[in-house]
Parts: C-alpha cells; structure tokens; sequence
C-alpha cells in the first residue's frame, strides 16, 4: 500500500429523538426493535480526527484530550474502525481524537454525535465513497442514534426488514430549512448513576411486561410523526413526541429494577411547559435517558416562552445540518 | 313500621393499596380487573352519622358540615343507601353527616372511609345484622377501595369470579398485631387538579397501550405480596410493592391524555427513600392517585428515617384496626 498516513477530520452533530428507540432486536447488528425519528441538532456535536498509521500497532481512542480506556468505549470505537478497514482491504491501526463542543456532564449523548464523527472521518481518511445510507449503516454497529446525525432537519432511522439489518438506515424525512423550529436543552444535573444505555435497554425488554407494547406502539406511531412534520402540524408533533417520550420512559420505569430517569427538576419543567401550553403558547417536551429535557416551539414569543426558564442552565440551539467532513 | 327514625353512627380508616386497583371490568357493579390488597391506615378516617327518617323525603348528605349537592357525590351516597333500604324493605330518606378527621387537601383518599363509614353507620342504623364481607360487598358500590377499610391489618379486595360480583369482596390477610409497620405520610400539595379517579381509570382502561399488560402483572402479583406479609419479609414487600406503584403510574401516565400524579417533591421522597435503602435503612413507598408519598417501615431507627423527611408536611400513622360502630 502506497499511503501509509491517512487521516481526517469531521464534524458531528448530536441528535435527540421524537419517536424514541429503546430495545434492540439483535445486540450483534444493534438493529432496534423499531423506527425512531430525531432531529438533528445544530451546532451542538463531536469533532473527530482520525489518522490511520503504520506508526502503531494498536487502536488510540482520545476524548477530550483524554486516552480512553474502557473496554465499553473502545469496543464501540474499534467496531467501526473494523468494518472501514475490512471495506478498504488494509489492516493499519488508528489514533482517533475526539472533542465534544458541549459541556461534559450536560447529559447530552456524545455517543451519537461521537461515533458518527468517527465513522464520516474514518471513511473520508480511508477514501472510501460512501453514501450518508452506507454510513449511518456502519455507525449503526457503533451506536444505534449515531446513524441519524449523518443527515441533517428530520430524520427517520428505519427498523428495516433484512435479517443482515442493511436497510436498518437513515432516511431524511425534511431537511433543516423545511421547518426551523427553535430548542432548548434543560440541563438538570443529576449525581444519581445512570446506567450504559444498551444495559438498561436489555433489561427493559427482559423484564418490563409493557415492553412488548410499547415496541408495538412506537412503530404505530412513526407514520404519524412523519406525516405531522411534512405537514408542519405543530400541536399534532407536540402531542405525538411527548407521549411517545411519556411511553418509553413509562416502559422503562416498568423494569425491574425500574429505570427512572427523571429527576424532580425533570417533572417540574414537564409540568411548566405543559401549563404555559395552556396558557396559550405553542411549546412541547422530549427527554431522554437522562434528566434533562429539551424543549421545541414555533411560537412567534419564544424569547418570552425562554424567559420562563430562566431559573434552569439551558442550551439554545436549532434544527442543524448533518454530519461534514472538515 | 313501628320506629321511623333510625340513627346510628360509625368510624372508619382509610387504607392505602401495596397492591393496587387500577380499572374497572365491570362499571355497573364496580368490579375491579384485578385483586388489590391494602393496609388500614390507624386513626386516620371518616365518623359517620346517618339517620333515617320520616321526616325527610329526600337524602341529604353533609361533609364536613357543608351539604353535598354534587351529583357525583351524592350518587355514591345512594348507591348504598339505595342497597341498604332495600335490604330492609324500606324507603325512609336519610340525613348523612361525615367528618374527615384528616385535614381536607392533605391528598389522603376520603372516599374509601367515607363510603365504608356510610356503609357501617346505615346497616346499623337499619338493625342489618351483615357480616364484614357482606358490607365490603355493599361499600364496593360506592367506592371501590371502601371495601377494604372493614377490616384491620392487610387486607385483600378479592377480584371475584362470579358475574354477580358477590364474591368481589374484602378478606383479611393478617390483622394489624401481626407486623405492626410505622407509616408515614408526605403531604405534597399541588395545584393542578385531579382528575376524578374512575374517569382517569377509565381512560387508562381505553388508551393506555399498557394497561392489558399491567392488569395481568396485577393479578400475578397478589400471591407474592400476601406472602411477604404472612411471612413478615420486609425487603420482598419493599421490592413488590414499590414495583407495583411505579408499574400503576406507568400505566396510567401512558394513557391519552398522560396521567401524571407526581410532583417534583414526590419524585425527590421517591428518591430519598432509595438513597435511604442503599445506605441500609428499612423503608419503602407507595403513591396513590395523587403526588402524595406514603412510607413503610419496620426499621428499629425509624425515629432517624423521619428526621430525614423534616423539611416536608407528614402525618404519623401505623397499622390500624378496621371500621367500627361508635
């Protein structure tokens, strides 16, 4: 091989979900149980670096100018570095350094913006052609949300039919400029653990007795969700993401031992939007697996409605762009 | 007739599910999907006056010294009385006086001893010589959980098979002697109105994608629990019956519309009394239809655990007798 110095960098942002994905169908392809719909978020993400070299002889992994260690965090590294270097035919070692622009400790998943930073920089470095579908394919068996933060707007990641989960990709449903809606993470720290998402997902679907029907719901209601994007219908989206959102956590605490992600300031802002809602203004909630809640409007008074936070540390951002090479 | 004013009194508690009654399979006779089994809350209840009279041709019922003229109300009210007379074969209206003796607001679930107060004061009034079961049966027409405050200790409201539901009625478990538990109660007010219960039931029955799921958990769990009572097993009643609590509002906040009972500080007890267990002390929760949070205990330190709850409104309360005439 003539070039045995390839390296790259990408920007990658993060993405938060409508139609939440929590249970996998087959832990080796990471395939979920069914669709799920985010949107990607702009400016908040993970720039990654990634230089393959004969140099080395074992896969670095830096995040935040720190070496990364746990085998959790390097299995999900050298898994996409795998399949790259399996496409390419070449066998060389890499050094991926990996910054996130959000606070560490925010709650927002870095994995997501991570490991499809990863995969964009890796490919760009290795000169493989790859579509945005190919991509969030391989990042899939990274980090299932990853493949959604290779499109920009609003975008589908498809439970797909195939046993071998090729078509279990993402697909944009409306890029950002269809409908510029306006965020707001809530930071809420928490000191309470939280669980490795994919643990705390296997051991909903062992043991929740409503996992079955929630897997059954989510995928009922991804057509809904669509359609109320493409078709701009704020309070349709609002009611279908928060109870979406209210369903998989409900599922979730239904676990034995329950996962109960919510924290006391969690509920507080569930019930200050859901009261500022009545008063008129045209706001909803999602929130992850976590404590934190990241607010959407269209309301032509969204200054007045981020005032009403102002007792919480918040993030601004908005529908971005997907994933670039630098 | 030769008496034609009859008049007796009675005092009963209030009970708290650790097995709890979420919907209704039978609205006309108040049959409940799935068994429920309570502790009697000691001291904390309704005193009941009911007067039967042929002064009167109408019912009149007062709480707390203000009459009731809502429908809903009053309906309850007569649904026994109605049951009553015509066990006595007589048609005397009567004049119903109940106190509370819990303050009114503090979330505590007045119909269960009200209903079961009635039930009592009425039969004797009438001279109905009815056993426990008998009235449970009777109180069910009125409010479901009143059935359960005729006896003292662990009580068990039996689904019942028959289509009558005369075999839907409360049977003791164990008297209050036989584990006298502390209970505590962490008053929470909140604003936000509550929905009367069997309307919320009954949407949780109609749109709540879990609810099948959580009936059938219910239905299962009733032998485990009645077991760690017999046995006296602290840590599995803790587990069970926490698990039940959060699996109850799980189901009912994935209804269309949410329900959603918590507060933040019923949140922020939730996750005291776990950080509590995880440093060794013996407690555990259980919340009804409200933001309320009510604590179980057989630990010797008990007077600590309560000081870790100073900074809340708690009413003390232990395990208690059932309903009785005054």
């Amino acid at each position: 091989m003539a070039n045995e110095f390839l390296v790259a960098r990408a920007f990658s942002p993060t993405n938060i979900a409508l139609a939440k994905y929590w249970g996998k169908r087959d832990l080796n392809l990471n395939l979920p149980q069914n669709g799920s719909l985010s949107v990607t978020l702009d400016g908040l993400g993970s720039t990654t670096q990634v230089e393959f070299s004969s140099q080395t002889n074992e896969d670095h992994f830096f995040l935040n100018g720190v070496e990364q260690f746990a085998p959790s965090a390097l299995k999900k590294v050298k898994t996409v570095l795998d399949i790259l270097r399996s496409r390419k035919g070449i066998s060389l070692r890499a050094r991926v350094e990996s910054q996130n622009n959000f606070p560490t400790g925010a709650g927002l998943a870095s994995s997501a913006s991570g490991l499809s930073a990863l995969t964009l920089a890796a490919s760009a470095a290795l000169n493989l052609n790859l579509s945005k579908e190919n991509l969030s394919e391989i990042a899939r068996f990274g980090s299932g949300s990853a493949c959604r933060s290779f499109l920009g707007g609003y975008v589908e990641w498809k439970k797909g039919e195939k046993p071998d989960g090729t078509d279990s990709v993402a697909k944009s449903v409306a890029d950002e400029k269809h409908w510029p809606l306006s965020v707001m993470i809530i930071v809420i720290n928490e000191k309470s653990k939280l669980y490795p998402s994919t643990d705390a997902m296997e051991l909903t679907r062992e043991t929740s007795p409503y996992f079955a029907s929630w897997v059954e719901f989510a995928e009922s209601q991804i057509p809904h969700i669509r359609k109320s994007i493409i078709e701009r219908d704020f309070k349709s989206l609002a009611q279908l993401s928060e109870e979406n959102c209210i369903k998989m956590h409900a599922s979730a605490m239904a676990a034995s031992p329950p996962f109960l992600y919510w924290a006391p300031q969690t509920l507080e802002v569930m019930k200050r939007v859901w009261s500022l809602r009545q008063k008129g203004y045209r706001l909803f909630f999602t929130i992850d697996a976590g404590p934190n809640v990241v607010i959407f409007s269209d309301d032509p008074q969204w200054d007045k409605i981020q005032l009403e936070f102002k007792d919480f540390d918040t993030i601004k951002s908005r529908i971005g762009e997907g994933a670039k090479i630098l």
